[in-house]
């Protein structure tokens, strides 16, 4: 019998960590003939578009260290949402038939909240079928919004990478004596996991981000620019974080989208940052400028925690015994059982659970202004930016695997 | 005797190594006693804002190894020209003056062609007036552009960065099998060198950027839409990176700028990258986004180029060499003598010749078609990026020297 695995959702720099620990556990248990990467989600089992990993393993030297170390997707993503009505069932018939074919008894799907919705479909459509397939969960997301799970593979590398970039803007900020605003825009349309690791940029000298908005609580335009002036008349620099997803009180997010045009007639949408360097501006007459923490967030393996890719690894291969042991429906899951020393123990648990669910930043975990987090989220964050990543560097650029297989 | 020194202009992640390479030269010479620090470059002297260099080398653990390995200007930046109406010469006559009383027998500045204008009036100011004090300059710039050096310290490390990034957007770029743009905008107004760096990024499996744009030939954006949508008939995703400062045949930016306004009724400046997104959207109806590589190019030490940082602390401790043998108005420079094995020569050369010029990329190592560069840029990068720059990690983070001094 064989195996197969997707990938799904956006990229992160930990996804192909799973997948590389899916392929020690089969190597390790020698429980499938092959195991199959069905490339571009599950639109590539669809299409039948497949690359034969265990083949690949053999042929490409150092394959599973290289794997580990290489961000983005291995085997591509996709945005498809497999429809819900299964009385128009063919599309499930034309998966399971295609995966039967194959000898495929479990099926892998590495993704955030939308790939656990697909778990839970085919999982639910197999067993309502007496299908025995196994289809297994194994999550990843920057945004860090999975619920059932301490923290998603992922966030521990764009946490730090948020936090190392924001220390060092604020370095760059720092150099001139004159009164200035440095706004940085972080990812995180509905959740402000990744905004609030900025707070790890802090040190005993540097208070950058001086204020940090997450999409948690509405944005207060006016309070934001009366306590930004009020630090400005006690110093030179300040430093705000703010998510991508922060929104007024209405609901309506801080952006110039929508109206206005340029010079070609275009209107444009503009991101929360640009929107509130303009508005803070106009409002305190002093030299503004923002910045967006832009894709790097994700695809930035050059600074991944180690610790990320190492529980991300673990988490494929849990994933693959899960199967291995008759589970389907699931989705390997952390728990965490101490900050310090920090200890997580991994499980399964029900993919109906989690999927299309978002796990917000507690309300008590920003403090009572709304413009920062509290110590407990300080907390929650240390232990997953440590580690190297453990890249290999060649003619002195990190050494990834190739990809001709995506560049169709 | 005491000597000063100063750091002016943008910031980079070597310039704090010259710095680092003045204070060993020092310890090593014992030639004397302090070494100031002028805090926020000439205006740092004439405000008599000083920091005690060697004073901080005894109280800070590792004072130099850390300063080293610190971004941005530990002593901060101004971007101040002083006059060169010489006969209203008050300015002069205050700086020395201060300089004098504080028994300062050399001065150096380190920055760019700007600076280097500075060193060049300090110093045909005080041999003029047979001042007994030595000015010698010490170059940085991300920009590349200063003459009579083979390239500038900065540079190496932000090339180094833009490369890994462009490496990395690209495998995030690859993972959707469907058509679209990327468009990479790096700094660089007038010099294309550090978008040509961009070339560094592709792999035998990775063409990307597949195609880059210097501002040193003008951008024909009716071309470079055609030969985009000739690639996307032939693959799914195309990589272009853009220098900030393209322009048109007629010298026009390529921007949004001075035209349209937004929800608040202000007009915008937008960048190439995203004036170009617009267009490319427009024309060729696929998935377009724009990435602006932010600061992060002059501030990301955590991926700085070693030989950058060693190169820098070299011209550091030359520069205080050729001062204290008398030498003034030069700048240390370094001559390149092969590019493998990489080798290169340290002299001084009189600053007039190199003051307020640029140095653009040679027309001949851009292609005739005007999108891309030429093995001999390649040759000529690749040496400039190698070597860990030893960064020193404290709790997941880069750990850089406090700067309370400039958070006035």
């Amino acid at each position: 019998m064989n195996c197969m695995v997707a990938q799904s959702g956006g990229p992160t720099v930990a996804i192909n960590a799973s997948l590389a620990g899916l392929l020690r556990a089969n190597q390790e248990s020698k429980a499938y003939t092959k195991v199959y990467g069905a490339v571009n989600g599950i639109l590539g089992v669809l299409n039948e578009n497949f690359c034969d990993l265990t083949d690949q393993m053999k042929t490409i030297p150092d394959f599973i260290e290289r794997l580990i170390h290489t961000p983005a997707m291995y085997l591509g993503s996709c945005r498809y949402k497999i429809p819900t009505d299964q009385s128009a069932d063919t599309i499930y018939q034309k998966i399971f038939s295609i995966l039967n074919q194959m000898k495929v008894e479990s099926f892998f799907y590495i993704g955030g909240n939308d790939s656990m919705d697909t778990v839970d479909k085919l999982s639910a459509y197999a067993k309502k079928h007496e299908i025995p397939i196994r289809v297994v969960g194994i999550p990843k997301t920057i945004d860090n919004d999975l619920v059932k799970i301490d923290h998603t593979p992922g966030f521990g590398s764009a946490a730090r990478y948020v936090a190392a970039s924001v220390r060092e803007v604020a370095m760059d900020a720092y150099i001139y004596a004159i009164k200035s605003v440095t706004i940085i825009e972080i990812m995180g349309r509905d959740a402000g996991w990744l905004t609030a690791a900025s707070a790890l940029a802090r040190t005993e000298a540097s208070p950058a981000p001086d204020y940090i908005y997450l999409p948690e609580v509405p944005f207060d335009l006016d309070k934001c620019i009366r306590d930004t002036r009020a630090l400005l008349e006690k110093k030179d620099t300040v430093v705000l974080a703010i998510s991508e997803g922060i929104r007024d009180k209405d609901g309506n997010y801080i952006s110039t989208a929508d109206q206005g045009s340029d010079i070609f007639g275009h209107n444009h949408l503009s991101g929360a940052g640009k929107a509130l360097e303009h508005l803070m501006k106009e409002a305190l007459k002093v030299k503004v400028r923002s910045i967006e923490i832009n894709v790097l967030q994700r695809a930035a393996m050059h600074l991944a925690s180690g610790r990320d890719l190492q529980e991300a690894e673990e988490l494929g291969k849990k994933a693959f015994h899960y199967a291995l042991d008759g589970q389907t429906g699931v989705m390997a899951i952390l728990t965490r059982n101490a900050d310090q020393p920090y200890e997580v123990s991994y499980s399964s648990c029900p993919v109906h659970e989690i999927a299309n669910q978002v796990k917000p930043v507690p309300r008590s975990w920003i403090n009572d202004e709304g413009n920062d987090v509290t110590d407990k989220m300080l907390s929650y964050l240390l232990p997953l930016i440590q580690g190297d990543p453990g890249v290999r560097y060649k003619d002195g650029l990190p050494d990834y695997l190739p990809v001709e297989h995506l560049l169709g």
